[in-house]
């Protein structure tokens, strides 16, 4: 007798050095093609599909993200992380598996997610931080970019830090949390927020950056949201620092 | 004008994980041959080769290796480790040099290296230090352990815990210092000593984590010294658990 179908919400962490993004590619390497993988190897050569809360770029990592996926096996929910990992490279490991209802959708159902980005300080680069923090060397004002990051708590139309590249129309977003740490030469930006444009993340990092080196002031901030053009923001900072930390339903 | 050759002491780390060890070898990627590879560039084609406190194996990584070179290049010391890290790869970085005496020699002059070896514990691999640690998923009895490691201090005969591949004769060595400390599911496992044999660090844990499981007492640690046997030891504990830490000259 075949097992009713049942949805299970997982939660992965991964390490994106070696991947070409979280979707499937018929070519590349990816977070979902690895899983799908290990997901058909289950059940023995039968394709299965997973949802994401969202895609992660070439080289993004993730401590938290979150898919679904629908089985009629008969594994409990504290056993998929297990099967799961067996089969899985490594640099991909399922934290956590739970069931959920079939109304359960990783993606549509988000009501929050936080982003983190690390910044490697210091007169040397670290070898073992090369693929997990962006490396800047200069000195940055901790102060001013503070001030920067509060003027992006808010409902704003982030135009201006959403790469052209995006296929969304609606580019208004809510940020509702920032913080700045510093440890041990590690800069750590985190944005809370209930959705994220494309690079939104990475474009403000790049910003918050100029800010830190003087050559924009944290009241630039406002100024640029205002004009909604990608040119006024600042660089995209690279994929290495980025990680998707946690996701909210 | 020829400057006078010159000798450099630079201490380096490296994640050796894409490496095939330290030792130059004719086609695999190794870290004196990337090294030798930029002083290649920087001396205009000439072949400048290297000494180092010691050999690591593939995997292995170092925070603080010790090197020496002579070069008739006019670049004051603190120079040295930006001229050379802007042409070497991300995981090999030069974090200091400083010039020395023609008298100096690095693998010579070693009075004593530390070695520490790290453990990731917990119900789920790290993803992020699949390649720094050694993952180790069972309970272990942290006061046996702690009582084991001190029996490794003094002066012995570490045969049972050397590869039989050595090409070392004499098999004395001297443990100064050892120390175990756990901090969020990393067990660190550090050892000082005069001189460390052809995977010592790596036996010594792996028979280690045995006494951790209950499956070896910490008793039975002097009664494997006096053995002289590589059998009567644990297995060798993986590569990518391991690090020079530092060498005293």
């Amino acid at each position: 007798m075949e097992n009713a179908m049942q949805r299970y919400k997982c939660t992965i962490s991964y390490d994106g050095s070696n991947y070409s993004g979280f979707q499937i590619q018929p070519k590349d390497r990816t977070i979902q093609g690895e899983i799908e993988k290990a997901l058909k190897k289950l059940h023995k050569g039968v394709e299965v599909k997973i949802q994401a809360s969202g895609r992660t770029d070439a080289g993004v990592h993730a401590k938290g993200q979150v898919i679904h996926f629908d089985s009629s096996l008969d594994i409990p929910a504290d056993k998929w992380p297990i099967a799961l990992n067996t089969l899985l490279p490594h640099d991909i490991v399922v934290a956590d598996a739970e069931t959920v209802p079939d109304s359960f959708h990783a993606r549509y159902n988000v009501t929050a997610k936080e982003y983190r980005y690390f910044i490697q300080l210091g007169e040397r680069r670290d070898p073992f931080k090369r693929n997990y923090a962006y490396y800047y060397p200069y000195a940055l004002n901790m102060e001013a970019m503070r001030e920067a990051l509060s003027y992006f708590i808010g409902e704003y139309d982030f135009t201006s830090f959403c790469s052209a590249k995006t296929d969304k129309e609606r580019k208004v977003r809510t940020i509702t949390g920032v913080k700045l740490t510093e440890e041990d030469n590690m800069l750590i930006f985190s944005f809370q927020g209930n959705g994220f444009l494309y690079n939104m993340v990475r474009i403000m990092v790049g910003t918050l950056l100029d800010v830190g080196r003087g050559k924009k002031l944290p009241q630039d901030i406002p100024v640029i949201l205002e004009k909604k053009d990608r040119k006024a923001a600042g660089k995209t900072a690279s994929a290495n620092g980025l990680y998707l930390w946690k996701v909210w339903y």
